[in-house]
C-alpha cells in the first residue's frame, strides 16, 4: 500500500469541508442547474511531472456522483505543456465545485515532484541520491513525500518516530558524541536506523571511533560541509556508514556536492519551497 | 477575533500528531534526560516578514510544560537577517520535540507575508491593492490568507460559501452573462457579493449593460488582459465597479498593472509558490 | 451545490451514534429476526413544508443495507395532512433502528420551512423578503438555514465570518458610526458585504452621510423601529442602501412592517423557535 | 457527574467553530481594538426557568482570555423578566466573538426548562410526573434532556441502547405481544428495564397476562388513549406495573390526563417544539 | 442493529491507521508488485469460540478493492482447530498490508468469546448466567461485550449512563443504604434499573426492608461473600430482587458459586484477562 | 517525549467519552452531593509491575476538578501486594465518575509489563532480549508497547510505516528471497531497516548470501524454529546480523531460546494475553 487510502479520504473531505465552508457552493447553487453534464479536461499548462492523481480525483468522485473519471497518464509522468491528464465527465455543478479543491492538490504535488525531478537531473551522473526532509507543510507530510518520491527521489525519516537523527543540540545535551551515540543505540529497538549529523571531519572521527568500537550507528550527516572537508569526509567514511550531506542546498550546487561521493544529499526546499506546476480543467462540452 | 484559537488548536495538534507518528519522539526519548533546561531563540536567518508566531508559539507550548515564551517582536514585522524574534525557555526535551513543527508553521507562513510584502511594495505608488486567491495549500487556507494580511495583502474570498465568482465556465453553462448575473443576484442573500469574471471587453459591456439595468454587481474581474485592454476596460468601469485584475501575475508585471488603475489585483503564488522564510531555532544555553 | 453531502453525512453519523449509544438498538436485536422486509411510507399527519430528506433518507440508507428510497415529493413541497412523502422498503430491523433518527432531522427541518412559508406568505403582497438569522441551534445552522430557504425564506449571513454586521456594542466600543464604518470598510476585503444595526432616524443620518462621502455601506438594519419610524427610515433611504427590518417580528406584525417598503425583515423564531411538523413513519406490510 | 464536561467542551467548540467558518469574526477583527474591557450582564427578557449555562459560561470563556464570570443564579431558577443571571467582564473582541454562540446555547436550553415548566406546574395536584421523549434535535439531546430535567422534567430513555421499549411495529414484526415481550426479556440483560407500548385495552390485558405469568415487564405506555379508557387502563394495571401515557398531549390536555393517575406523561414538544426564551447581553461598561 | 455499523467502521479505520502510521506498507510497497491475486484461508490454529467477524472483515474491505469474502461460519460458533473461518480473495497487496490488523480483532475478540464459554459450560447445570463487568479495555468496550455475548455470556450495564449501580463507596457518602437507594430511585428515570452492592448479610436485611417498604430496586449484588453466606443470601432474597455475585470468580470457584441458586455471576476477566485465541492467515494460491 | 501528551489525553477523553455514554454517570449524580471530599488511595492487589499512570492520572483530573495527584511510585516500579501507588483527593463525585475508567487503563498497562518482566527476568542470565509484536489491541499500540518498555522489554516496529519486515508470504509473492530482499532494499529509504524471517537454515543460508554480496539487511528471524536448528542459525549468521527467534514463545521455553545465543526473542502475547494486574482504589475519608 503506497498511500493509505484510509489517509487520503480523511485529507480530501477536510479539504472539501475548509472550501465549502458553511456548506455550500453559493456560486454553483444559484447558477448552475441540475442536469447540465459536461466533459472536462485536466491538462498540464507548463512542463513538469505529475503527482497526486489519487485525492484530486477523490475530490471530483465525492462532488460528482457518478462522475466518470479515465486517466490518461499515471503519477511521475513527465507533461508536456498542453497535454491532458484524465478527463472527467458528469454533472456540471459538481465538477464546478470540486475543481478548485482538486486542482490544490494536483498543483502542489506536482509541484513538488518537478522540482524533485530537477535535482535527481541535475546528479544523473553521480552515484547521489535525492531526499526530502522533516521540513514539510503541517497536515501534507505523507503525501509531499509522495510527490518527492514521484520526482525520482528518496524519503528520509517520515517523523521523529521512526528512526533516530541526533542533531548538534541532541549532542550537546548529551555532552559528547560518544555518550550521545551510546544512549541511542541502548535505547533504541533493533529495527531503527540511527543517524547523527557532524559539523567538522572531528567530529566524523568521533563518530568512526565509535562506530569501530561498538557499531550500530547507520548513518552520517555532514551538515553544511565545504566542498573540499565534505570530499574528504566520504573518503574517511570508506563505506562503512552511509553518508548524507545537508544544508543549503540549492539546483547550483547539488551537482558538485553529489560528486564528492556522497550516498544521499537531503534538500529541504522540496516540500517547503517548491512552487507549484500549472495545471488547469478545460470545459470541452456544456 | 482574528484567528480563532480553536481553529489553531486543531492545527497545531494534528500537525504535532503527524510529526509524533506512533506517539514518541525516539531521538530526544533516548538521549534527553528530563531535567535538564535550555533557553533558545528564534532567529531570522533571511530579511522578511513575520507570520505566524500563534501556532508556532502553541507548538512548544503544547510540548513544553511551564514553557517560558517571550515575543520580541509580532507578526507582520519586518525581520532583518539575524534578527531575533522570540526566547523559549524550558525543558530541553520539550523543546527539541517540538522544533521541527514549530518551525514549518513559521517558514511557511513567514514565506508568504514577505513574498506579499514583495508586491504589495512594488505597487507602493499605484492606488491598486494586492489579493489573494483559492490556490491555497488544502487544510491551511486560513493560515494561509491570514499571512498574506500579515505582509500588507488583502483577502479575496475564503471560499466556495461566502461570495459569488462567476467565472467563465459558469457563464457558459449559464448560456450568457446576463442570465448568469440574473441567477447570481436573484439567488442569493444581500449579505453577498456578487464577482463576474470577462475575457474580453465586449463582455465587459455586456455586464455594465446589466449594472445599469439592475443593479447588484459589486466586482468585475479582468481575466489575462493585455494591459491597453486593461487600461481600457478600468476606463469604461468608470467607477461603477469594484475592478480586479487576475491571471499570471508576475513581480516582474505587477507594476504594469496597477499602473492601469485596477482596484485588485489577485496573485495565486502568494498562497501556492511563495518558498520558505528561513528561520532557525539557535540554542543558547544548555 | 445546494448542500455539502460531505457535512450531510457528518451530521447523520453522529445523530445515529447519539441514537446508538454503546452501539447497539437493544430493542430491536432482541425481537426483530433478520430477513423480515417491511415497506413503509413517510406520511405528513399536518400540512406544511417539507424539508431535510437529504439527512433523513441517509439516516435510512446508512442503517438498512440495499434500502430501496422513493421520493415521491421534494423539499420545498406543500405537503397535505396525510401525503405520502417517501416510501422505503427493506429490512424491518434496520428501519425500525433509523426511525427516530431519520424523522428527527425531517420534524425539525420542515417545522422551519413551514413557519417560514407563513411569514412569507404574509407579506406576499409587498416587496418584502423574509430572511433568518444567526440565532440556530448549535451544529444546525447550515441545515436549519437550508430549510428556510425551502420555505421562501432567504440566508442572511452564515456566519461571524461571511459578512460584516455592525451592532450597537461595536459603535459603542468603536466610540461612533463613523468611526466604526471607516474601520469596516478599510481592514475588510473587497468580496464582503458591510451592514450597520442603527437604532433611531439620527443613527441613520449618519450612516447616509459617510455613505454619500465614503460609500463602501451595504445594508442597513433598523433594530426595533416602531412603524412610523421605520416608514421614515426607509424612505430617507431611498434606495442607497439595503434596507432590513429587526427585533420581534411575529406573524402579527410582519405585514404591517412590510408594508413600510423595507426590502428584509429578519426573523429569528424561523430557526429558534419553529415547532415541528407531525411527520410519521406508517408501516405498511410486514 | 450530572453532564460531562467532556461531551459540552466538544459541542461548545463545534458551535464556534460553526459560527467562525473560515476561521474568523470579520466584524470585530474590522472594528475593535485589543485591549478595550467591558462588563456585561446577562438578563433575562422574559419570565422563565434558566439552562445551558455549562456551554454558555464555556463559549465565553474559550473565546475571551482571562474573562470574569460571575453568576448570581444557577441552572433551574425561575427567571423574572429583566433579571440578572451572570456577568461576564473582559476583552471586548472576545466576548463580542462569543455573544451569539453563548446565548444560542441559553435561549434554547432556558425554553425547553421554561416549556418543561409549564406542564410539570399543570400537574403539580396530582401524582403524574412529566417526562420527555426521543425525539430530540440531532446532536444536543443530551443538554436538551438535561434542559428537561432543570424544569422539573424526568427522562425517558436516552438511546436505543439504554432500555427496551416495545412499539406497534416492534409486535407487528413479532407477531403477538406475548413472542415480542418473551424475546425482549429472554434477549436483554437484567439491568434493563423493558416498557411495552399498547394501542387498547385488549393488548393491555395481553400484557397483563404475560406480567402475571412470567414477569420481566416494568413499564407499559398507553398510545393515544382516550381519556376513559385511559381511566380504564390504569385501574386494570392497578400498580403492577408503572404507567405512561403519550400522544399528542398539550397543556391544555395534560391535567385530564393526570387525573386518571396515570405515572407518566410523555411530551414530545419539550424537545421537538419549545420556543426559545428571549434572553440578551447586555453591555454595561464600555 | 446488534452492533452499530458506524461504529465498527470508525473503530477499524482508526485501526488501520494506527498500523499504518505515517500512511503506507513500506514493505509491500517495496516488493509486492501490483496485479497479483490470491486466495487466503482465515483458520482456528486452537479450539474455542469465534466472534469479531464484523470488524476483521472490515479490515479487509477497506484494504482491498473488489475483496472476495465468503465465511464458512458465523460469528458465536465453535471453532476446532484447523478449521477454515472464511476465505479472502483479492489483491495481494491489499490482503498484505490488512492482514495483521484484521486478525488483531479477530483473536482478541474470539478469546473473550472462548474464555466466557468456559464460564458459561462450567455452570450448564445450574439457573446461574454469567456476565461481564466495566472492567474493559478503553475504546474496545460496545466489541468486547458483544463478544461475551457470543460466548453465550451476558451483559451486565454498559457504561455509567445506563443504569444505577451503588457501590460501597457511594453508600459511604451517602450515610446509609436506605438514603442511597431513597435517592437512586427519586432521581433517577422510570426506565433505569437500580443495583445495590451488599457486603454483607446486615446489608442485605437493609435492601430487603428498604424494597418491602418502598418497592423500586431491581437487583442486589453480593461482593465477595463467602459461599455460606451466599446462600444464606440468595434464600433470603426468596425471588423478591435478581441476584448477583461478584468479586474474584474463577473458574474453578464459578461452578459452586452457581450452584448457591444466584441469578448472575459477574466476572471481570473476560474482558479484561482474556487471552486472544490464535486465528491465522493461510495463503493458499499465489 | 516517551509519550506524546497529545495522543495520551484523546485517547482518555474517548475511554471517559465511551464510559459516560450519553453524557452523565447517573448513580454518582443521584446520590452523591457536591461539596464532599475525600481522599483515596491506589493500591496494588497483587506484586507487579506498574504501567499507566499517565493516562490514569489525566482520567481523575479529567472528572475532578482542582484534584489533588499523588504519585508515590513511578511507572516501571515493582509493586508489592497492599502497596501504594499515589493518592487521589479531591470532589467525590468526580473521583467516582472516574474511577472505573482510571483504574482501566492500569490494570491493563501493568498487566503488560509485568507479564513482560516475567519473561525478562526469565532470560536474565543470558544475552538475549525481549521483544514485542504487532499483535497489539486496535487503539491501544502506543501505550502497549510503552508498558513493554516499564516491564524491561523492547519494542519491534510499531507499525507497518517504520521498519521493513519481509514474511513468508512476502517472500512467496516475490519469488525468492532474493528479490524479495533485492526489492526491499532498493525501494526503501536509508533510514529503514530491513528484516526478514526465515523458516529453515536453508532460507537462512539464502538470506546469508544475499547479505554478503549486497548488504542492506539488519535482521533475521527464525519463525519457529527448533532449538538445535536456532543454535546452528545463530551459529551460521555469526554477529552479521542481528538474530531474532520467533513463534509460540512461552515462559517455560523462552530460557531455551534465550540460551541458543539469539539477540531478540518476540512475545506476542505481551500485548494479546497479558491478564490486568490487580490494582484498586481504597476510599479512605469521606
Amino acid at each position: 500500500m503506497e498511500l493509505s487510502p484510509i489517509l487520503v479520504e480523511k485529507i480530501v473531505r477536510a479539504a472539501l469541508e475548509e472550501d465549502l465552508g458553511h456548506g455550500h457552493d453559493i456560486t454553483t447553487k444559484a447558477i448552475v442547474a441540475r442536469g447540465t453534464n459536461v466533459r472536462c479536461v485536466l491538462r498540464a499548462r507548463k512542463d513538469g511531472v505529475l503527482a497526486g492523481l489519487a485525492p484530486c480525483m477523490l475530490t471530483f468522485a465525492l462532488c460528482v456522483p457518478d462522475a466518470q473519471l479515465e486517466l490518461e497518464v499515471n503519477d511521475g509522468a513527465l507533461l508536456k505543456e498542453g497535454q491532458s491528464i484524465a478527463t472527467i465527465s458528469g454533472e456540471a455543478s459538481g465538477i464546478l465545485t470540486a475543481e478548485r479543491t482538486g486542482l490544490n492538490f494536483l498543483i502542489h504535488l506536482s509541484g513538488i515532484a518537478t522540482m524533485t525531478r530537477r535535482y535527481v537531473d541535475a546528479v544523473r551522473d553521480t552515484s547521489a541520491k535525492i531526499c526530502d526532509t522533516r521540513k514539510t507543510l503541517p497536515g501534507l507530510r505523507t503525501l509531499q513525500k509522495y510527490a518527492v518520491r514521484k520526482g525520482g527521489g528518496h524519503n528520509h525519516r517520515f517523523g521523529l518516530d521512526d528512526a533516530i537523527l541526533i542533531k548538534d543540540n541532541h549532542i550537546a545535551v548529551a555532552g559528547s558524541i560518544e555518550t550521545a551515540l551510546r544512549l541511542a543505540r541502548q535505547n533504541s529497538g533493533h529495527m531503527v536506523r540511527v543517524e547523527i549529523e557532524v559539523d567538522s571531519l572531528a567530529q566524523l572521527d568521533e563518530v568512526l571511533a565509535f562506530q569501530k568500537k561498538n557499531g550500530g550507528v547507520d548513518v552520517v550527516m555532514f551538515d553544511n560541509f565545504a566542498l573540499p572537508d565534505l570530499k574528504k569526509a566520504v573518503k574517511k567514511v570508506d563505506g562503512v556508514l552511509v553518508t548524507e550531506a545537508s544544508g543549503g542546498v540549492t539546483l547550483e550546487t547539488v551537482k558538485a556536492i553529489a560528486e564528492t561521493g556522497v550516498d544521499y544529499i537531503s534538500v529541504g526546499a522540496l516540500t517547503h519551497s517548491a512552487p507549484a506546476l500549472d495545471i488547469g480543467l478545460d470545459f470541452e462540452t456544456a
